[in-house]
C-alpha cells in the first residue's frame, strides 16, 4: 500500500506547488467574458509565447510589464471622466463656502447646471475645478473624499454606482495576466490620488502600480504631525507623451503589453511596441451602442482617431467592444 | 505502513508550502554581520512583532513597506557622491568636445583638477556639471555609461570598484526583510537612473523600487524609433521634504520602517514614524575612522545634525558603524 500512497501524495505535492508558483490551472477556459475569435485568440497567444521557456519569445517574469489606461479602458468614462463628475459634486458641496463662485466662470456654470457651458469645458476649465476643489486638501482627506463617491454616487444613465463600472473582461485580462507573472500597472491620464481610492478593490492593483495625473504636493509638520497637502499646481499630465515618461519614471522599463483606447494612449502604444522582442499593442474600440457607448474620432472625451489610422501598420489590435466583449460590465460586489 | 507514511509526506508538504511562503528558515540567525547589541535586537525584535499575526504590532504584508537612503547608507559616500565622480569623470571625457570649458566655471576646476576650487562646490556647481554631462542622452545611453563606469572604475582611497562599495550589514537586512514579506524600497538623493544601474545587482532592488532625484525627460520619435531624453533640467530633487512627497508619489502608502544617514533623510523618518502603529526609524552614524570615515554634525556631504539631536525624542535608533556593524563591505563579486 505504501508506495501507491506515496506517490499519489506527491502528485497532490506537485499539485500543490504548481498551484503556489502562480501557475495557471489548465483545465480553466482563461477569459470567459471575451468571446472567441481574432482577439483573445491574439491576446491567449501572446500570453502563452512569452511564458514557455522553449519559446523564443520568451520573457523572464521581471520583463512581464504590462500597462492599462483606466478610463475607457478598464471603467466607462461618458459622458464625462469620473473624476471629473466628482469635481463638480465637489464644486456644488462647496459653493456655499465660495459665494464668489456664484458670478465666476467656470464655476458659476457649475452650480447652475448650465449644462451648454459646461459641453465647451476646456483643459483650462477643467485645471480651474480640479484646482479650487482638489488643492489645500492632504492626500488622506483627498483619498477619504474620493472613495466615499465613488462608493455611493450613482452615474446618472448606467443604474449603476461609479464603482461597479469597471468592464467585466479587462478585470478578468488582469487577473490572467497576473497568473502568468506579469506586473500589471495602471497608466492612466486621471489623478493617481483618485485611482489608489479604488484600484486595489475594483482591479487588484496596489497603490503602488498606478500611475497618473498628479498635483504638486507639499509636505508640512502640523500640530497632529507632518502631512501632504495637494497644491493648486499641477506636478505632471499624464497623458499622450507623459505616458512613456512616467512609465519610466515609476517602473523604469520598457512594458511588453500596452492597453488603452484613445489618441492619449498613443505614444503609450508606440514606446511599448517599438521595443525589441514580442510586444502587444490593444486599443479599445468603443463601438457598441446598444450595451455601452459607441464614439470615436469626433469624441470629446477618449477620442480615438490617430490610433485607429496607425494600428495596422503597427500591429496593434483593435479590440471591438461589439465583437469582443460578452460581458461588458463586472457583476456589482456580492 | 501507510498512516505514518502519509503523515511523514505531509509534513514535508508542510515544510515545503512554509519555505515558498517565504518564511525564514528558524534554524538561521538573521544577520550575521550585525554585532549582537541593542541594534541587532531592535531590528530583529520590530521584524517578528509586525509579522507574527498573534501579536499586536502585526501588518499585513502589503503594509510592510520599507524605505533607504542609499548615498551613506547603502553604500559610501566619501569624499564625494559617487555619482559626482562619475560625472566628474565625465566632464573630463567630454571636455576635447567643449573647448569653452577651459575658461568656464565649474568645469574649468575639473578638468584642471583644480581641488580647492571644487572642494567649495555648492549646488549650482553641481545642477551645471550634473546637467552639461547627463543632459542629452537617452535613458538607454546614460545607463550604458553609467554601468560601465561603475563597474570599471575604483574608489581613489579603497582599493575597491565603487561598485563593490557597499555595506554588507545593510545588504544582509535588505535581504532579511524581503525574507519577512517586507516591500524594500530605495529612496536617494542621488539620480534614479544612476541608482538603476547597480539597484538590482547590488541590493536585488529592481528598477520600479527605485526612486531617486531626476531629470525632466523628453519623449522623442527618432528615425531608429521613440527615446527618451535627459534634459537640462532639475525634474525633482529627492532629498529632504522631497523624500516623503516621492514616497506617496512612487508608493502611494506610509512606510513602516525607514532607515538613512543623514539630515536629508529627516523628513523621511519623520514622516514613516509618525504613522499610527509599530515603526521602526534608524540612522547609520559614521563613527568609524579607522574601517570607513568618521563624520556628522560638520561634514558638507552626509551631513547629521538634527537627526542625532532630534533621535531620542521621536524614538529612532542611532546605529553605530563603529559598534554594530561586524563587517563593513561587501566581499567582492564572486
Amino acid at each position: 500500500m505504501a508506495k501507491p500512497l506515496l506517490k499519489a501524495t506527491m502528485l497532490t505535492v506537485t499539485a500543490l506547488l504548481a498551484g503556489l508558483a502562480c501557475q495557471p490551472d489548465p483545465g480553466a477556459t482563461p477569459l470567459p467574458s471575451w468571446r472567441d475569435g481574432p482577439t483573445k485568440s491574439a491576446i491567449v497567444s501572446f500570453v502563452e509565447r512569452v511564458t514557455d521557456p522553449a519559446h523564443g519569445d520568451y520573457r523572464a517574469p521581471m520583463e512581464r510589464v504590462a500597462v492599462f489606461d483606466n478610463d475607457g479602458t478598464l471603467w466607462a468614462e461618458q459622458p464625462m471622466y469620473f473624476q471629473l463628475a466628482y469635481a463638480l459634486d465637489r464644486v456644488r458641496a462647496l459653493a456655499p463656502e465660495h459665494p464668489e463662485w456664484a458670478s465666476t466662470e467656470p464655476f458659476r456654470a457649475v452650480i447652475e447646471d448650465d449644462r451648454e457651458a459646461m459641453a465647451s469645458f476646456g483643459m483650462p476649465e477643467l485645471m480651474a475645478i480640479i484646482g479650487a476643489t482638489h488643492a489645500g486638501m492632504t492626500i488622506t482627506d483627498f483619498r477619504t473624499s474620493a472613495r466615499a463617491w465613488i462608493d455611493s454616487t450613482r452615474h446618472p444613465h448606467l443604474e449603476r454606482r461609479y464603482r461597479d463600472l469597471t468592464y467585466q473582461p479587462m478585470v478578468e485580462l488582469l487577473d490572467y495576466l497576473r497568473a502568468n507573472g506579469f506586473q500589471v500597472w495602471i497608466v492612466s491620464g486621471g489623478g493617481i490620488e483618485f485611482l489608489r481610492t479604488f484600484s486595489q478593490d475594483a482591479y487588484g492593483v496596489p497603490p503602488e502600480r498606478v500611475i497618473g495625473s498628479s498635483t504638486a504636493v507639499e509636505y508640512r509638520v502640523e500640530a497632529m504631525g507632518p502631512v501632504l497637502v495637494k497644491l493648486p499646481k499641477l506636478g505632471s499630465l499624464d497623458d499622450k507623451e507623459g505616458k512613456p515618461v512616467n512609465i519610466n519614471l515609476h517602473i523604469g522599463r520598457r512594458p511588453i503589453l500596452a492597453f488603452g483606447n484613445s489618441d492619449g494612449d498613443f505614444q503609450m502604444l508606440e514606446y511599448t511596441t517599438a521595443g525589441q522582442g514580442a510586444r502587444l499593442g490593444l486599443l479599445l474600440h468603443h463601438d457598441d451602442a446598444e450595451r455601452e457607448w459607441a464614439y470615436d474620432r469626433d469624441s470629446h472625451i477618449g477620442r480615438l482617431d490617430r490610433g485607429l489610422d496607425g494600428a495596422a501598420e503597427r500591429g496593434w489590435v483593435i479590440v471591438s467592444m461589439a465583437r469582443d466583449f460578452g460581458e461588458i460590465f463586472s457583476p456589482g460586489p456580492p
